[in-house]
């Protein structure tokens, strides 16, 4: 059988089927499973690649069933059951008997790529190396540069989206330049940069309970972010950005860095899967499944994750490890001969977002925390799911060293070079 | 006063002036002071960028009398006394009443600029960056590769240099195959990798006695290395690589990766400063300098490191440290009012070299070491002179997940996104 990708679907499936008597292959464009949530930290300088990015074959090796290979899947035959992917030009046709498609979600722009290159989503290493040259060479621009328009320009930062990643990075822009980058400069003073924080929607972390979301806007504005929601972009280019509402009002920022982080959508696999079985793609490129996660017409093949469109459930960490283990479980149990699909039960484990350092905001069921408590949760939630215990030790070290600390560990940019 | 360079040159120059009445500005390409004798292990998966290049304008925060400037120089104008640099298109120009210049030294094809994209030198993080994709993206190759030929040809992999960057990589890519990345793979066996060792030299590490030289190639023969010295690169492509000698015999190998750890030069700020100085540039593109290290006819400009040519001295971090701390020295005497300049004199502090786990050879005057000896004085010295206690800490915490144990914390490539 056949997992595309390793994000948090792919490889929880692949581990259920751990003991199962099947040969699992995993293809996927990168070498490593990446713990998405903590990317906003490899942005900003506090996490390494390889804390939140180990290889995906070395998660696996013990795992005598489980094959790994790199690649890009840019086909798949239902009909024949074939996957065809390529790689520097050579290309791969890999039969499957039972398919799980766990190829996840791309930064969306909404019909405005051309705002791509001016502002960067946070999906994969790359955007958070990307990110993280862009941020910290914006205070050395800044450092050098002798117009004051120019120099408020790069000393402005504007993250787009107020959902937990947009939040997460703003609180961390301002707190590198509160006080990671405190007496680093001597032309400027990097406390003085403004960070805004727009959202289209009516309030910041739609996802959470309205006084948590409160307490969150209040928490970031206490940091100096500047929240502005119900406001729309409808510009964007190297030095500006333009903002409309809320209402009628329309502004014109300089700021030459700009962040991504208003949405998502269905990775392109999902628009071919949806060709193929003649499902129509739902809205957000996702792609509608059965109850038991399989695509209507072919039992064998299974979405899970942020590509699978099912009951309206989030594109978060917690369906895609869900989901990923259960179709997995569906593949092995009808190897047992159980031939009747078994629904997917998500079981909501709760929200959590992290604002600062000491502040994260989290809800499970109707109990709620703001503050430290949320933070101590949203601690050892992020240490256990964090993959190896090497990898947990020395994000517990880095985050000892930025948290207690005033530094980062991982500040090293190629902007120069 | 100005310093070009936060190497170990520049970074022990401007410490050295921390209580001098002087205002230091350096001026460096980069953000970050970069502990190059690690940079293989970036390129091996053992360190993170952030471990072997902290920012330096972080290093420096308490320095009250420095400032750090992100620039590319490319004039000196020694009448004028000013230096032009430029990021990114905007051009600065900071006048100097003292110069040290640390710019360092670049990697040489000796007059084959064509071998350097598809064998990448080892001088900065974008170069460990590129060398750890190449790495472990040729075993991804290797993996799906189905003609048995080509599929060689990327487990083989060709070290050109044998001096201590040369046998370092050649060690660590053996450690790699052999326990890194056992257990990874399911269609090649890493294990069964080539790794070559060639230089034209009559032996490896020139810069060592011989009864060392002679052990360390034993250990790298053990560990699985071909070294192949007195044989000359003749052609090298994307594919192969051409090699001549010992003697008449000539080699073609197949090989996708390859490695240019064969010599340096002066960086191209020495023939500018030769030319404008009237000085003559001296083999290795280094700068001929006075025995105080100042440039002939301008006594405020000093030339240290690695672009520096003075008695013959090699091109390593102790003397760096050593002729940046003494040209800074000089000018803070100055200052005080001691106008007649003193000679740089070096203290061989010895030589090290480090193969394999537990494996390094180390001379210390007329003493020398090979094995465990060697490399538990290798492991003491490095910890000793990497800046800043976390950075140590965490480096630590490494080297004993690499060495005692079998993984690497930094395999994250980005071959495929």
């Amino acid at each position: 059988m056949v997992v595309i990708g390793s994000g948090f679907g792919g490889l929880f499936a692949v581990k259920r089927l751990r003991r199962a008597p099947v040969e699992v292959t995993v293809i996927d464009r990168a070498t490593h499973h990446l713990f998405q949530p903590l990317l906003y930290q490899v942005a900003t300088g506090i996490l390494s690649d390889g804390e939140i990015a180990p290889a995906i074959r070395d998660v696996l090796h013990r795992q005598r069933n489980a094959r790994v290979v790199l690649g890009d899947v840019d086909g798949i035959d239902l009909e024949a059951r074939t996957v065809t992917s390529h790689l520097r030009g050579s290309r791969l046709v890999t039969p499957y008997d039972s398919l799980i498609v766990a190829a996840g979600a791309v930064v969306s722009y909404f019909g405005h790529d051309d705002y791509r290159r001016h502002a960067p989503g946070l999906k994969t290493i790359g955007d958070a190396r990307e990110l993280r040259n862009r941020i910290l060479g914006a205070f050395e621009m800044a450092e050098i540069e002798p117009d004051p328009d120019t120099r408020a320009a790069w000393l402005t930062f504007v993250v787009v989206g107020g959902g937990p990643t947009g939040i997460e990075m703003a609180g961390q822009i301002a707190e590198l330049a509160h006080r990671t980058l405190r007496s680093n400069f001597r032309n400027i003073d990097p406390g003085g940069a403004r960070i805004l924080l727009v959202d289209g929607a009516p309030r910041i972390l739609m996802s959470f309970r309205e006084e948590l979301a409160a307490k969150a806007a209040g928490r970031l504005r206490a940091l100096g972010v500047e929240v502005q929601v119900g406001a729309k972009v409808t510009g964007l280019d190297a030095g500006a950005i333009t903002v409309e509402g809320p209402g009628s009002e329309i502004r014109q920022v300089r700021a030459m860095t700009k962040v991504w982080a208003a949405g998502v959508t269905g990775a392109p696999l999902g628009r071919l899967l949806a060709a193929a079985s003649g499902t129509p793609l739902e809205p957000g490129g996702r792609v509608r499944v059965l109850p038991d996660c399989s695509l209507p017409g072919y039992p064998e093949v299974f979405v899970v994750g942020d590509l699978m469109a099912l009951h309206g459930l989030p594109g978060v960490a917690e369906v895609a490890m869900q989901s990923g283990r259960h179709a997995a479980g569906e593949i092995a149990r009808r190897r047992r001969g159980h031939a009747e699909p078994r629904r997917f039960h998500y079981h909501d484990l709760g929200n959590l977002a992290s604002i600062s350092r000491y502040y994260a905001v989290a809800e499970f069921g109707s109990v709620g925390f703001a503050g430290l408590a949320g933070w101590l949760l949203w601690l050892v939630v992020h240490l256990t799911f964090l993959t190896g215990f090497k990898n947990r030790l020395s994000a517990l070290f880095h985050w000892i060293i930025s948290f207690c600390g005033r530094s980062r560990a991982e500040r090293t940019i190629t902007i120069g070079e």
